[in-house]
C-alpha cells in the first residue's frame, strides 16, 4: 500500500515509516520543506535494505497517498490540514495526534471540537474519512525494529471501510488493532496517552503501554 | 479497615463489599434506605461465613467509615454529597462514579467541573481527600468470587496520603494499584470506561479490562 506520513520527518512519524517499511508498505515521508523529507527519506532507507522510502510535500504525499497518515505536532495540526482540504478529499485520514499541555494537571488539552481527530474531520469536511487511532505508541519503541510491540491499538472512526483499511495497516506494525466505536470515541483514545505519560514518569520508565484482556470468545460471563 | 460504600446496595457496590470483606475489612453498607441497606448486607453476609458487613444510612455509613466509597448512579452523585459534606470532612473519599450516557455517541459524559471526582471534589470541598479508581472494573467480575481480577487499577488524586491508603485497599481486591497522578487526570480513567463498554459491545464479551505494559523497572528503553 501507498502510506503518505504528514509529519514523517518527525519521531512518530519517522518510526511508523520504518516499520511499514519492513512490513511491505512504500512510504511516502511528508514534510513542509521537500528536501528535508528527502533527506530523512534517504535516512531512513539506509536502515531497511531496499525499502521503499520517499520524500515529498506535505501536499504531494497527501495526493499520492492511498492513506494519509497525520503524525506532527498539534501545534500544526489545523493549519496543515486546512490547505490540504483538497487532495484528502475522499482519502483515509489516520489520526494519529495527542493535543497535550505538558505544563497542565491535566495534559490532556482537546481543541474545542473534543479531540485531535474530531479537529480534523471538522476541518476536512464530511468526505475524508477520518480514522483515529496510534496515539499510545511511543516513537522509540517503532524505532526499536528487533523488538515487538507490545500493545494493543484501539481505533474509531464513523466510516466502516476506512476503519477496516487502517485496521489492517495498523496490524502490520504487529499490534492488534480494536474497533472502539465511532469518531467521537477519540477524546478517551488521546486521552489515554495522557495516562501513559504519568504512569511513565511516575514509574520512571519509557514504554508504558495499553493492553485489553477479556476480549476472547468466551472470556466474558 | 472500615471501608463505608456508599450506593453499596447497587451491584458495584456490592461486589466491592463481597470482595473487600472476604479480604478481612469491616464494612458499612450504606444506601438511602437504612432496612434496604441491612436486607443487603444480611444477604451478602450469607454469601461469606463469619464476614462483617453490616447496613447504614448514606449518612451514617460515611461518618463511620474510615475510607468512604461512593459508588451510586452519576445521577445522584452531586445530590449525595451536598448533604455529607460535614461527616466527609477529612476523610478519603474513593469516587468509582462514571458519568455516561448510553444515548450519545462519546458515551462519557463529565459533569462541568470535568469528572466525577472533580466533582465530588468541588462540592465537598478541599478537607475532603478524594480519590479517583476502580471505574473499570465491572459488578459481574467483582461478584464472581471464585475468578482473580484480570486487571490493572490505575487511580488519582491531589493528597499523597490518601493514595497511599486507597492502593492498599484496592491491592486487597487482587489488583494493582498505579499512581496516574492528580485528581485532574480523573476524566481519563473515567473515560476509560467508556471505551471498555464499546469494546464489549463491539467484540461481544462483558469483560473487556484494562492491563499497563512495561512498568517493569528496566523494561523502558
Amino acid at each position: 500500500m501507498d502510506v503518505a506520513i504528514l509529519g514523517g520527518t518527525g519521531k512518530e512519524g519517522s518510526g511508523l515509516a520504518l516499520r511499514w517499511a519492513r512490513a511491505g508498505h512504500r512510504i511516502l515521508i511528508g514534510s513542509r520543506d521537500r528536501e528535508r523529507a528527502r533527506t530523512r527519506a534517504r535516512e531512513l532507507a539506509a536502515h531497511l535494505d531496499g525499502a521503499a522510502i520517499a520524500g515529498l510535500t506535505n501536499e504531494e504525499a497527501a495526493r499520492a497517498g492511498e492513506v494519509v497518515v497525520v503524525a506532527v505536532p498539534h501545534a500544526g495540526h489545523r493549519a496543515l490540514l486546512e490547505g490540504l482540504r483538497d487532495p484528502l478529499r475522499g482519502k483515509v485520514v489516520l489520526d494519529t495526534v495527542v493535543p497535550l499541555d505538558f505544563g497542565a494537571p491535566r495534559l490532556y488539552a482537546p481543541p474545542p471540537e473534543g479531540s485531535a481527530a474530531e479537529e480534523a474531520q471538522a476541518v476536512l469536511g464530511p468526505e475524508a474519512r477520518v480514522v483515529a487511532a496510534l496515539h499510545q505508541i511511543a516513537a522509540h519503541e517503532l524505532k526499536a525494529l528487533d523488538h515487538p510491540l507490545d500493545a494493543d491499538a484501539p481505533l474509531c472512526g464513523d466510516d466502516p471501510e476506512a476503519k477496516r483499511v487502517a485496521a489492517g495497516l495498523i496490524e502490520s506494525l504487529g499490534v492488534r488493532a480494536l474497533d472502539a466505536g465511532p469518531l467521537a470515541m477519540a477524546s478517551v483514545l488521546e486521552g489515554l496517552t495522557a495516562l501513559l505519560v504519568r504512569l511513565n514518569r511516575r514509574y520512571k520508565v519509557k514504554g508504558a503501554g495499553l493492553r485489553i484482556t477479556g476480549l476472547e470468545a468466551g472470556s466474558g460471563r
